[in-house]
């Protein structure tokens, strides 16, 4: 880390190069998802695992929500609330997320119990989510900056799963289309909030870690997945396993 | 789960169980490890990971023992610390894991950053730290219950490295040799506590549950060491890379 402070350019430039090198579109796992290369079982375990990540989002962000000082930080994260928990029964991201469960094959009962989870992914999560509850209110914001990166992830990973997988439909990946419109909404207000606020040297370097944090996150989450359902097919005691969920 | 209570002989069995089942020395790592089929770097690798959930375990007691209400219950805990933190500088469990990352050449002062550290390493324990912060005593002091098993992983451990490994000493190896006194002692306490305190099925759920909890913590942390270093060797961007450190 350099003591040197940064202009707000030379921190967005910082923190893109840390996408550029660590945001989950570069995983193994990602490229084999959307290249067709998995098999149902393999797209149903990463769904069902990414779940538990969906599902915790709009905790995280009730929780950053409650600290945050005034009204135009509290509208702009109550409006991600809405985004993901919906504004009655069925709506919002995590409603839709399970549109692509069910699309899937899977039960609904037991992707909500978690109980398949594979224990990589619930520590991953709750690491992201106890992070934000924990750290300062900028780093919490700039842990939430992978959004930067997820148009093309989402894209690529839209496209690739329609085109390669007979099972995917566009219904069951209701979920992302509007996330194309969200997610630049929600990390242009998160950049310029990080780009005016972190002005010493510690708060850029702080940033600039919140970030690689938030990307070993979700790297591990397929880490976890790669190794349990792909190479080489090690599932642990208790996780899910293809075909055979009650 | 039933929902019938268990008698303490019923429980232990149960826990017992949960180990035969789940503790890590089944998990491929672990005999990979023994069995001599790592290199050096692999070696390492584990070493400098697992440094860090040793460096945790006086934090995670130390938390416990500013929640315990009784002489007694602080005192026995107090002798965990003692074990781990030693008298002075240079004793103690965690200064004897840094002798084996020694003799296995690495840089002390890059074990002790953590900077090589695999996320799903940093995940993992840091679960464990928070859920004995969380959870309530028992369950704290049921998540524990691994070290009924651990003398056996240790025996196997041990034996399986100094015959396996011509980089490996009786004198690297100096951490296991008081755990196998230490560890039966901790986990009686302990057990005699879970039989004595967990009386309604809840509670008895609660501490099975903490001790599947604490499996999947070991567990994964030999999955990302597993995934990273061994088969198919996808070390994760900024994680420790065998001959590299600084």
């Amino acid at each position: 880390m350099t003591n040197r402070i940064l202009t707000p350019d030379a921190l967005e430039a910082a923190l893109r190069a840390i996408g550029a090198e660590r945001y989950h579109n570069l995983h193994p796992f990602h490229r084999a998802l959307h290249d067709g290369k998995l098999n149902k079982g393999q797209v149903q375990a990463w769904a069902l695992n990414r779940y538990y990540y969906q599902a915790s989002i709009p905790a995280k962000d009730a929780s950053l929500l409650a600290r945050l000082p005034t009204t135009e930080l509290r509208r702009e994260w109550r409006r991600r609330l809405e985004d993901h928990d919906g504004t009655q029964p069925g709506t919002g991201g995590v409603a839709r997320w399970l549109k692509l469960t069910d699309g899937l094959g899977l039960d609904r009962a037991y992707v909500e119990s978690l109980e398949g989870l594979l224990p990589g992914t619930r520590f991953a999560v709750e690491a992201y989510v106890q992070f934000v509850r924990e750290r300062s209110i900028l780093e919490a914001i700039a842990s939430s900056l992978t959004e930067l990166f997820s148009p093309t992830i989402i894209s690529e990973r839209v496209a690739g799963m329609l085109g390669n997988y007979d099972f995917i439909t566009e219904e069951t990946l209701a979920y992302f289309k509007p996330r194309l419109t969200q997610a630049p909404q929600d990390s242009a207000f998160a950049l310029a909030y990080v780009r005016e606020h972190a002005r010493t040297p510690e708060q850029q370097a702080a940033v600039l870690n919140a970030l690689k944090f938030k990307c070993n996150v979700l790297w591990s989450m397929l880490d976890a997945l790669d190794y349990a359902y792909v190479v080489p097919a090690r599932i642990p005691p208790g996780a899910f396993r293809p075909d055979t969920q009650a």
